[in-house]
């Protein structure tokens, strides 16, 4: 399967949503060399749609998953509204679909901070699929629970081009009064570790 | 509740994502008269994440329904892998949240055409609140089946403020060979009917 | 089509799960006048798997819905963890699937209350699939924000043989130390307004 | 966390649903030794709702997941309707929940098949919570494609006590009449060898 993206859509459908800029900085967040932290990702049979691939409405569901995998494990956040200073929203995403996935196939998703702002996190996202390959590596064992940072050997079993990727945009708010918080130090430490080379 | 989008994100946050001209685009379609074919939005309790609040990619699967629903019934789309001659793609979406909406919410989606390729759409679309009125609307009865066009009286009963909105990008290809396939012509005209004044 | 469970189901399957008087009272939880309350459901796209047809942990969605909706609109259940005196927990539930359903359709959910405990809720769910009629009713029109009570006139645009019917258990308990409560008198008379004929 | 059925459930609650006959099998069916294959769970975070506790229908997905990965990897099922001899419905489940789960945890389901009819089967399913244990076990990886059968040394890692356990019934039909279709014999060998002791 080649890419979906640059066979089919019209030559003009890009520059509707980003500037030429922006499609540069895109195409480089399509490499493992962007991202600083991975996460295996189980597909589910009802991920499928009725065309037989992962609906494009669950894509958000993995990148909200690693995430908040990586707040809870590596920053500290606490989800439980009784008990948590702060809560993140979402208020803005976006994903570019490069080629299809299905169940069952096992992915990985990568996550980059772009930018950390007072309150606010600037995300970069993407997903590989497994290579297609004969040889079965021996990454049937996958690490669910840690991830695993940048760099990692068995990054070499999945393909080197994303099939999605992706952007978001957390802002992190008081859980009563939901007025904008500064991030805690240790918490903002967490995220600057995956700071991306590409967007310095 | 007030503007998220604007209230929260660092000021610099929007010019990473879109051009200024993207941006007045952007808000010139948070107005019903951007839009021309409305359908209710019924929330589910699973649509709530862990804050209360629907969950990002929620808002992904109303747009889809909302997509699919005027496809189908007004464009002559078949859905069936087994006999429908081309099935539709999503190769690039976004969105924008500014205020949180939850369960038991009905609200209001809204769609436009923004452009027409050989095999590819490109829409707008939007969620719109129920206004926080006290004296109940008679519009607690819905049209489910048939969704509303523009101008319709119903949409008095709502915001007039898109609480999301975003854009998405179809690709229609043939199923077997996924090749891109010219859109038919009645599938056409029925698309055209929402091609929206403030994208002319 | 026809009753998928008698037709297709090998004669000893129920006698796996029910006993022949569990299965006489499934039987009668099939019509319409074993139901208190209902609230028509809106299908989405991605409710359809692979298969083209509603996933079967969707249905479940579906009766969590038509419960939390009538236990906020008709018994006073606030379902913020950070105000809310109590929560409900599932703690068993079962369906059977006559008829398969699909997106786009709308259907309509229902609700009894077979059993009122200390701080337990049991209850029986349908739900009916629209009549195939050519007439169009004008039951396009839907409530989603009241729904309506048996008897109503618009039932009778619905088959009066459910496609599914299921049960469930709510346990209902407080929310830090996770203790049973009992139920308050006004939720419990909400919910005795369900009691269904069948069950006495 | 103890168990919540045993301390919450009214004392006849259970005897609404299963006789005592069938409350000693669902017991037996809440240990490692009931099932023959296991398949670990990556929760999400839109699995949990708004109580911070994976809502009861999302269990249904996952138990679909493990069931359907059983059958494509193990018993040759292809389930593209382009292509496939037949289609799997569900007609009937449910589950029990013991224990509440949540976002991020990593549970491992387990499946075993009850009996084979001509064209249907019958399957029990639990899923298993991770040891709440400091000294972390070497089972961070995970063989999400694999899978792993009975008498697995990964499976000291997780609690020998099922959260949830549930049980189901697939029918197998042809694509287009809908008939039900007897099981291929390889397709059959495949789920004889889950065929569980407890069952026998």
């Amino acid at each position: 399967m080649t890419c979906w993206v640059s066979r089919l859509l019209p030559r003009n459908v890009h520059s509707l949503g980003t500037s030429s800029k922006n499609q540069r900085v895109e195409d480089c967040h399509r490499h493992h060399e962007a991202y600083g932290y991975f996460l295996p990702i189980q597909t589910r049979w009802q991920d499928n749609d009725q065309y037989g691939q992962v609906n494009n409405a669950v894509y958000y569901s993995y990148f909200d998953t690693i995430i908040s995998h990586y707040l809870i494990r590596y920053c500290g956040l606490r989800t439980s509204l009784l008990t948590s200073p702060m809560v993140g929203f979402m208020v803005t995403n976006q994903c570019t679909f490069h080629k299809p996935i299905s169940f069952p196939q096992v992915l990985v998703a990568a996550l980059a901070v772009e930018k950390l702002g007072h309150s606010s996190v600037y995300y970069h996202l993407a997903l590989f699929p497994p290579k297609a390959t004969k040889e079965l590596p021996s990454v049937n064992h996958w690490d669910l629970r840690d991830g695993f940072f940048s760099g990692h050997p068995k990054l070499v079993h999945f393909d080197s081009l994303a099939c999605t990727n992706g952007s978001s945009v957390h802002v992190f708010v008081n859980p009563a009064p939901r007025k904008p918080t500064g991030l805690p130090e240790d918490f903002r430490r967490g995220l600057l570790r995956l700071v991306s080379p590409a967007s310095v």
